[in-house]
C-alpha cells in the first residue's frame, strides 16, 4: 500500500527550503511514501530541482499541488480560517477530508493548523475539544502528554476528555489494555491544585479509566504513569522549559570540556559516549505532535524545525498511517469511552505494519 | 552583629536527624551565627550529643526552645493553623514576630508555613497575597521566579504584585534599578495565554514596571529577564518538570559511561570535568525559597532535604539578614510600588556585608 501524505511546505520559519528537502529525503528512503506537496509552485519546484529530483519514481512520489496563499506564523487564526482559503495549510487539509491523502503533515502555525485542521476535518464525535499530544521520553520509555497548547482555558471535563484521548491512543498504539492516566498537579494529595483540577480529579476518579492519581512535574520524567493529562498552557510551559533546560545543561557540559586544552583533550578521549548521550538527547528525533480527536491524522511540527527535524515529522505521520493509528484510536474510544467520548470508528489507514508505534506520535517540541 | 535564625527542627520528612547537624555544621563555620533550635527537646538534645557539641561557644550558639507539637508534611492547613498552636514551626515564627530573631528557615509542609507565617507574621502594607520567590539558574546568571505554588488560582492583580515583589527584590538585592519583568506565557504575542495572563499582561504594561513582555518556558534557562512572574501552579510544574528532567539527564550520562569497561575508562578520564558539572547542577546548592510580602524573612527548604541542603538555606537566611534583604525589600517596595504594592518599610537585619546577595534567596525545589 502507498502511504499518501500532504505537505503543508510553506509552513514553519524556514517553508520549503526546509519542507523540501524534508521530504526529498523520506522518499528516497521510503519507497512506498507518496508526499503530495502544497504551496506556492515555484519555490517548490525549485527547491525540487536543487535537490536533483530528475528519478521518474521520484518526481512521481513528489508530486506538487499549488496553493496561491500562506498562513504566516504571526496570522491570527481569523485570518487563516476566513480570509486564506487557497493556504497550502487548507489545501493540504483538504486532500485529507477527501480521502486523497491519509495523513497531513505541517510545522504552521499551530493555532491556525488547529482552527483550519478542526474546520475542515471535524472532530470526532463526543470530543469538545481535539488536543495536541506528544510522546515525551522519561526513565522508562515514554509518556504521551496532552495538551500542549491547543486549550489554554479548560473546564474539568475537558481535561476528562484529554484523558480519554491519552488512554485510547497508548491503548492503542502501545497495546496497553489499561494505561495508567496522571493528572498533572502540585502534589499528590487531593486536596492539591486549583478548582478546575480537583474537579478534573473528582471525574477522574469516578470515570473508569485506570486513573492513578496526582502526579506531580518530576513525574514526567520518572514515568509514573503511561498518559499525563494537563490544560495547554501548563503543558506547553513544562514543554519548553524542559527545552530550555536542556539546551542550557548541554551548554554547560561544552563550555565545561571547553574549558583548557586538558578538559579538550577529555572531551576527545570520552567523544564516543558523549556523541551517544547527545544523539539520545536531540530533541529534533522526537520532532512532530498528533492532534487528536479531529477526524484525520494531522501531525505538527515545530516551527523552527530544520529538515532533519522535519522529515522526523514525516516519519511520524508515516508510522501512524501504516499503523492504523487513526482508526485504532477510533476503536480504542469507542470501546473504552466514557459517555462523553467519541465514538465514531473513522479509519484512514490499514492496520498492522512493521513499525514502532510507540515512537508514531512523539515529539519534543511543537511551536505554539 | 550576630545574626539570629529559628530553625523549624521538627519540619520536613526528616526531621531533627536532618536540621540539627545542618544547624551545627553552619554555626561552626559561622561565628556570628546564633541558631535558635525549635522543637521536642528530646531529639534535638539527642542530636546534638551525636553532633559531638560540647564547646561551650557551640553549646550557647544553639539554644533549644521547646516546642510541643509538630506540624506533619500531609496536614492540612486548618490543622496547623487551629490545632497546633505550639508546633515548632508556629514558635519559630513567634521568636521572628517578636524580635528575638531576624529569620525563621523551616523544611515544613509548605502551605502550612505559609498560613502560619502569614497569620503570625501578617502580610507587608498592601499585599494581598505572599508568594514564594527563587532563584533559578540561567545561561547569564540567575533568575528570580515567583511564585511557586503559594498561590494556585491567581487574578491578573495577583500576578502584578508577584511582579512588584519580584521587582522590589531584585532591585534591592542586585543593585539593578529596572530590572526586566517577564510574564510567563505560551507565547511572545500579547494574544496569547488564557484571559488571566492576558489582563495580567495589560496591567503589566500600564504599571510603571519595566515590563519585557510574555516569555514561554525555555526563557526561564535563557535568561531573557531578571523576574518572571507566574501562577503557582504554572511556577510549581515548571520547577518540578526542571527537576525531573535533570535527574534523568544525570542519570543518562551514567548510563552512558557506565555501559562498558571502555566507557567506564573514558568516564575515570574525564572525571575533573565531570565533577565540575556535576556540582554545577547540584541542585542542594539551590535550596531555600523566600516567602515574598512578610512582615519577616522566612525561607522554606525542600520537604526532602538533606543535611547539606538544608544547611544551604540556613546560609540562605544569614546572607538575607545579612543583607538587610527585608528593609531593602520594604523601601524599594516603597519606591517602585504601584498603587498596589505595599508602603511599610520593615527592617529586620542591618544592611550592607559581604555576602552575594544574588544567592540570598536562591533555590531550586521548594516541596509544596
Amino acid at each position: 500500500m502507498t502511504v499518501k501524505i500532504t505537505i503543508d511546505c510553506m509552513g514553519g520559519d524556514h517553508g520549503p527550503s526546509v519542507t523540501v528537502p524534508a521530504a526529498v529525503s523520506f522518499v528516497r528512503s521510503h519507497p512506498d511514501a507518496e508526499l503530495v506537496l502544497v504551496g506556492l509552485e515555484e519555490p517548490i519546484r525549485a527547491q525540487l530541482k536543487r535537490a536533483k529530483v530528475v528519478d521518474p519514481r521520484e518526481i512521481a512520489a513528489l508530486p506538487v499541488v499549488p496553493a496561491s496563499e500562506v498562513v504566516q506564523m504571526d496570522d491570527p487564526v481569523e485570518v487563516a480560517l476566513r480570509k486564506k482559503k487557497d493556504s497550502s495549510m487548507r489545501v493540504a487539509l483538504n486532500l485529507v477530508k477527501d480521502g486523497s491523502a491519509q495523513c497531513c503533515i505541517s510545522a504552521g502555525n499551530t493555532g491556525a493548523l488547529m482552527a483550519v485542521s478542526r474546520y475542515v476535518l471535524k472532530t470526532l464525535a463526543g470530543v469538545e475539544r481535539p488536543a495536541l499530544a506528544t510522546v515525551m521520553p522519561n526513565r522508562k520509555g515514554y509518556s504521551t502528554v496532552l495538551d500542549l497548547g491547543a486549550n489554554v482555558d479548560c473546564e474539568p471535563q475537558h481535561l476528562l476528555q484529554f484523558a480519554e484521548m491519552g488512554h485510547a491512543l497508548v491503548a492503542a498504539v502501545d497495546g496497553k489494555e489499561r494505561p495508567t492516566i496522571g493528572l498533572l498537579n502540585i502534589g499528590e494529595e487531593v486536596i492539591k491544585g486549583n478548582e478546575v483540577i480537583k474537579r478534573a480529579g473528582e471525574l477522574l476518579r469516578a470515570s473508569t479509566l485506570n486513573f492513578y492519581g496526582n502526579v506531580e512535574g518530576d513525574d514526567i520524567y520518572k514515568g509514573t504513569t503511561d498518559v499525563i493529562v494537563c490544560d495547554g498552557f501548563v503543558g506547553n510551559v513544562a514543554l519548553k522549559t524542559s527545552e530550555g533546560l536542556a539546551q542550557m545543561l548541554t551548554a554547560m557540559i561544552k563550555e565545561e570540556f571547553g574549558r583548557s586544552w586538558m578538559t579538550r583533550l577529555m572531551a576527545v578521549l570520552a567523544w564516543p559516549v558523549l556523541a551517544r548521550f547527545k544523539r539520545r538527547v536531540d530533541h529534533r528525533r522526537y520532532s512532530g505532535a498528533a492532534l487528536l480527536g479531529l477526524r484525520g491524522v494531522v501531525i505538527k511540527c515545530h516551527g523552527s524545525a530544520d529538515a532533519y527535524a522535519f522529515e522526523w515529522a514525516i516519519k511520524r505521520g508515516y508510522d501512524a498511517v501504516k499503523n492504523g493509528v487513526q482508526a485504532r484510536l477510533a476503536k480504542a474510544m469507542e470501546e473504552n469511552a466514557s459517555p462523553l467520548a467519541g465514538t465514531d470508528a473513522l479509519s484512514s489507514g490499514a492496520s498492522g505494519g512493521s513499525v514502532d508505534p510507540r515512537i508514531a506520535l512523539a515529539t519534543v517540541s511543537p511551536k505554539v
